[in-house]
């Protein structure tokens, strides 16, 4: 079967050699506390650091998803309000685990579909973080970049904290304009669901100190300056997910050595087949309507049949996509465009739509 | 190398080929909300159910780590108060996180190397949690099981949370008389690390809704109402470690055709075989020295020369034990003697030790 569901997805070409590999080195096997684990965290931590441009001073941490990372950024953050920009599903149980933990949580919402209009932020001066989902999952609505970097302007105070879940590494975000994001790694990565990847400033980790000397409570294994202490020196608070950590720096690696370049024109090339196949055809339409909206890595496409039947069609010619999300769970599918996804793949899948 | 490292440590007999499989069979791949996640984790629990004969009413939850369930029991279970045995680095590091998190986190400490004497406890009646590391892995250290269930008669309105994270499944622990419990993969299950399993009963789950409701906060994804209601419907919260979930289920299944009480059977022999060894060189020393508290699963042995050349001169022969803990460095060596470590290997291992 071919995934091409919006994460867990199908395998990076390279995962599975390098699991293999892992197991005859007995990567699973050795002390987390050991030299040769810190040097797999080090490869780790610097070709993810080349991949995605990371300037100094942002730290590479590991959590066990992006959902733990919701909560951390809100427990070490976030004293008292922060500021949620929303358009979906995923960006919506971000907003209410910061109610949840009792904050006062600003929304700018728009419709699932589109993405908030950022004129219309209104951000209070004692707001301490905006959060944006560049991606929105459940809709493959994307936030543009430009958006980001405004935001940044005209809010220089505010912790700007970024979803790049299902986009990052093709997303070519500059990091010096933003204060922390984050991503698992079953989207882009392609790889086995059980790690999360959270990168965050200095700034990120003196407002956990502050939150903290105030007498408030950041959680303790996982807090920003536990993780961040640790990292220093190549290590984790916990027994990690090794074998993960392991195959990141390899994938990257090899991403690397592909040319993250060459990754995102062809995720560009892919995406407008798959915008163009579900637009000529009378059977699709794009959800996102608005151009500068839709995501290259998760199109979503309405369906005029229901959509179980489209994915029942396409899975019998071993091509899986995925279906809508929550209340829309019948009336999409959401295709994956992730590096792990060759040209050929997704040209074999648009002919296969187009033959419907 | 021979991995007799307390955890990670040598991978179960049938681990890998297991992972090929999941590889072939596109495990990674799948959706974590499909039917086919579904029945992996139905699976697993069953299995696991099986293999610790639990009784009715007890969830099986699955968190990143044993570490992690630590702060999610503190959250959960205590709202002011809780009392901890200790007697090692690790039990004092859950005490540790509980006053961390402004509990009135009461303690009784032993020595290392021995257990607390549980007639000394003093336990106040609004204490809402016992904590006992029933196997204490810094040390070698082992709570006698009869204490265990001495402690539940004597305190049957408190919570009684038993850490078995090096111990399970060899421990033949009656959860009817326990109310959770929580262990992780990279020890007595051969795993790669990346997933913590927790235990708990309707008690539990009932005290952390008490908490929530007088508004403390017991966290979000990961609290237990929410890791519970998922669990019904054999669901996770988070995207989780879906190949880990995966192949505990197949390892229980494996441990349960070997037998249980086989493996019980051999770990005992083997740890026999391991105490007469270091009680019988000159060079070493059984760390522990009652007989009633040493440990079965990990063997702590104090060496005359430095640690760290007794290591290095069995890493020579390809035999790999653990190093002593924190300020025990050099001091001790740590064998883990798992379900993993066969009779032959264990048999070498005590070869090579005597002939030193």
């Amino acid at each position: 079967m071919h995934y091409f569901t919006p994460g867990p997805s199908a395998l990076y070409f390279t995962a599975e050699d390098h699991i293999k590999t892992a197991l005859k080195e007995q990567i699973p096997s050795i002390s987390h506390r050991s030299k040769k684990f810190k040097s797999i965290y080090q490869h780790t931590s610097e070709h993810l650091r080349q991949l995605l441009n990371l300037p100094e001073g942002y730290h590479i941490l590991f959590t066990g998803s992006a959902t733990e990372i919701w909560e951390r950024l809100i427990q070490n953050c976030v004293e008292k309000q922060s500021y949620h920009l929303t358009n979906g599903a995923f960006s919506d149980k971000f907003h209410s685990m910061a109610i949840a933990w009792g904050k006062d949580a600003q929304q700018l919402a728009s419709e699932p579909g589109s993405c908030p209009d950022i004129n219309k932020m209104n951000v209070a001066g004692g707001c301490e973080l905006i959060s944006v989902t560049q991606n929105e999952t459940s809709t493959g609505a994307a936030q543009p970049l430009e958006d980001i970097y405004t935001i940044k302007k005209r809010f220089p105070e505010q912790l700007l904290a970024i979803d790049v879940v299902s986009t990052s590494p093709y997303l070519d975000l500059d990091f010096a304009q933003v204060d922390t994001a984050y991503f698992s790694v079953q989207k882009c990565f392609g790889m086995p669901a059980g790690l999360g990847v959270w990168i965050a400033n200095e700034r990120c980790v003196e407002k956990a100190i502050k939150i903290q000397e105030k007498g408030g409570i950041i959680g303790q294994y996982h807090s920003l300056p536990s993780l961040v202490s640790q990292a220093k020196q190549f290590q984790t608070p916990e027994t990690p997910n090794v074998l993960n950590i392991y195959l990141l720096g390899k994938i990257a690696e090899d991403m690397l050595f592909r040319g993250i370049e060459n990754i995102r024109k062809e995720t560009e090339y892919k995406a407008a087949l798959l915008y163009n196949t579900v637009e000529k055809h009378a059977g699709f339409e794009p959800f996102v309507k608005e151009k500068a909206y839709q995501s290259k890595t998760v199109v979503v496409a309405e369906t005029q049949e229901p959509a179980d039947k489209v994915i029942a069609f396409l899975a019998e010619k071993n091509l899986q996509v995925g279906s809508g999300y929550g209340q829309f769970k019948n009336k999409h599918i959401r295709i994956a465009n992730f590096p792990a996804h060759s040209k050929e793949q997704m040209e074999t899948l648009v002919d296969a739509i187009s033959a419907m």
